[in-house]
């Protein structure tokens, strides 16, 4: 109790009013958007700059308490939960957009931005953001869980998309990874290791990402298929074709209806692929659309319906990007689990038909969606906070689901992170060398155990 | 000496015949194909399997020796050179393509395959590799400098294509990293850290790669331009206007010279722009040629020519990739070091314009060509071996050119890898604190300093 006095009392003198204990600060900073339980920190500390990181990382170390980085708290896994209390270190202030470098292709920014406010501001100079979560996260936090979107079939990952960063470590020193220039073979890839690391290794304090040009023409377009397979041997096929579509996103049935009563639209409910295509002209477009919908026929495709009026596509990937929310608005009194694998691309059909058969056998209601270009999908589980029955089903639903991911080769998490629920499933993913040597890894950067504990590592 | 005839008894009596001692092995081995001194290893063991990696790796720890992989020999930086002597050990004899996954869009190889032959075994399933250095390099060696080449404007280097690997450890640990998923979020990235690592870290002895489809149509163009300025404009505004071409490849007027003295073309001697285009049509093929034919004109280009035959692309990218020789054989009598450099693309025209001063300044004979839509430069430079007072300006260049590279705001190598040449230059692009966490990275992995010691770090 001594100590907890002396580590606030240290960041009080050295960050003010920066410093909260306020209840509901607390509160805001013990749960995120996906996992049920709430951790409650000691204090959050709303940084405003690098030398605030630094400056709660040397107390932290100082006095041997956690600290775990939080910014839109949208994660799905319980990334960015205090599970050992401590300091819960808040980036959302490190909002700034430090340039937009239009000429090459990237821009420079605070963790705390969000993704939708760069795009936004990448818009007049031609150039857009290519990675779209869904929700409303920041650009540390993606690159935190190595998160990706629709758009990753064609731009790929935060991975990709991160030229640089600055990451401050526990022990103060502030480290340099990577440059503007688009690829370099010098030394030791560093900049990876941060990513999808969750803040359990050091604190992204700034990034350059790659902006991409926006496309000049664009257009969609939809097939609905009888079943999810045709839909997904459909999607195989386009990729298989040497197009490069912006998106290929599967939704069944049950998100049509979903996304039909949320935004009042009319699209048939049943498994369907909405796809995008950009290209430098019209005529490539219409070249493109016409090459999809002879793909999606010999698939079993039907319904064949194109958009290219901006309105129109807006309208259809507002739909896709709300499928989520749709879906929790059709139970209002659940309290929803949504999980994502990912598997070789051929391997898809199975690992949809094992989360269709789980679902039947589990008696449990499990919309999917997926980013069927990239072997990705999710599943919304969801059930009535009380009812203690149906979580334990769901816990056997979301076992079952990546114990077929692994056994067809795939991983998983596709683009949600590891956080507290899946590091039960990284033996099984890796084997335990190679989970032993990401330990070592962890301790080389944080001997202590205080960066963001108890995530990734089992 | 002792310890000498120990450690090879043991290697002997493990390996057989598999190891050599004999003069013409070890000086294959004591050299690779830009670096202008030898290194002769105490023996050569050629690994036919994992476990034979595992055994050598296993009696260099037991008797403290160094052990440096070998494959192809066609690394530019000394990379694979035995500068402590000690064990070669020679993966081309793991040349086996365990697998070609169509349906996944992926091949499983050794670590000896030659990218070559795994393009050529890709091509009856409608697939190639992407990567393509110009040299016969193997996929392990490429996969350890983080190579790339014309085609990574549009797929991206060596770091994109690996999904998996298998790397054995020092300490007799063999880690699977990453898998047939196309992406994933689960854990530290540890597969990139071998990527780029030069065989520091650990021995890669299984890759599986990403396959891309065939385009189905291609077509190639050609622009020339009074100034290198020029021509760098046009690309980049080619890269912005959000086309996507497969390759966009500069080259000076001294380059073409070459190719045309080498291959009895008559390409006009000025400084040119190679571009490649793929589409799923011919009418999508003629749409993106007329846009780069208007950016090109608006960047001063002329003589605009077009190829579609698949003899006259062949041609013109067999011209490109043999510039490299081409150059070589204008000078047969002296050698060459071919340095690359890469810089955020906007900076181009000053990197290549302080290139073309340096070589003025220094009076040396210095054509360039690059990979233009990254930002990637290569510059030859070649003197008689022993004209000690040129190579002495070839060193000032070098050095010029990657202080200007850092100047910008890039990195000292975009595709070659540090070797022995550029770890001098680590600290100026990192930072010291950067390199002393690699310094601790490359002790986890090797406390005993024994893989490829001498290489990447200062």
């Amino acid at each position: 109790m001594t100590q907890t006095v002396t580590y606030l009392e240290a960041l009080q003198s050295r960050l003010g009013e920066r410093v909260s204990t306020g209840r509901a600060d607390l509160a805001q900073h013990a749960k995120d958007e996906g996992y049920p339980q709430t951790y409650l920190p000691d204090a959050v500390v709303y940084a405003e700059s690098e030398q605030d990181v630094l400056a709660v990382l040397e107390i932290a170390r100082a006095h041997g308490v956690p600290v775990t980085p939080f910014a839109a708290g949208s994660s799905l896994e319980g990334n960015a939960l205090p599970v050992k209390g401590g300091i819960s270190l808040d980036l959302s202030r490190m909002s700034r957009i430090l340039s937009i470098d239009a000429p090459n292709f990237c821009a420079t920014v605070e963790p705390g931005v969000l993704y939708r406010e760069l795009s936004r501001q990448a818009r007049p100079h031609g150039l857009f953001f290519a990675v779209d979560p869904g929700a409303d996260c920041s650009l540390g936090g993606m690159a935190s869980t190595c998160a990706s979107g629709t758009a990753a079939v064609r731009y790929g990952t935060m991975r990709q998309q991160v030229l640089s960063m600055r990451v401050a470590l526990l022990d103060g020193r502030v480290l340099t990874l990577g440059s503007k220039a688009r690829k370099s073979s010098a030394g030791y890839d560093l900049k990876d290791l941060f990513i999808g690391a969750e803040g359990t290794l050091g604190i992204i304090t700034e990034l350059t990402v790659r902006l991409h040009p926006l496309p000049t023409f664009v257009a969609s377009a939809r097939s609905v298929f009888e079943t999810v397979d045709a839909a997904v041997e459909a999607a195989v096929m386009v990729i298989g074709s040497g197009l490069h579509p912006e998106r290929i996103e599967l939704v069944d049935a049950e998100t049509v209806r979903a996304v039909n009563l949320y935004v009042g639209s009319a699209h048939p409910e049943l498994p369907t692929l909405w796809i995008e295509v950009a290209g430098s002209s019209r005529v490539e477009l219409e070249g493109q659309l016409a090459l999809i919908g002879e793909l999606c026929q010999d698939a079993g495709g039907s319904q064949f319906a194109t958009a290219s009026a901006e309105s129109e596509r807006a309208e259809l990937w507002a739909a896709r990007h709300n499928a989520y929310y749709a879906l929790k608005r059709l139970f209002p009194d659940h309290t929803s689990q949504t999980t994502d694998v990912c598997v070789p691309i051929s391997a898809l059909p199975e690992a949809i038909a094992e989360t269709e058969r789980l679902a039947r056998e589990l008696d449990l209601h499990a919309p999917v969606m997926g980013h069927v270009g990239d072997g990705n999908f999710h599943v919304l589980l969801h059930a009535h906070p009380d009812d203690a029955d149906a979580w334990a089903r769901i816990g056997r639903m979301s076992e079952g689901m990546v114990a077929k991911a692994h056994a067809l080769g795939g991983t998983c998490t596709g683009e949600h992170g590891v956080g507290l629920r899946k590091r039960k499933y990284l033996e099984a993913e890796y084997g335990s060398e190679t989970v032993a040597v990401m330990r070592e890894v962890k301790a080389l950067f944080d001997p202590q155990g205080l960066l963001n504990p108890g995530k990734i590592l089992p």
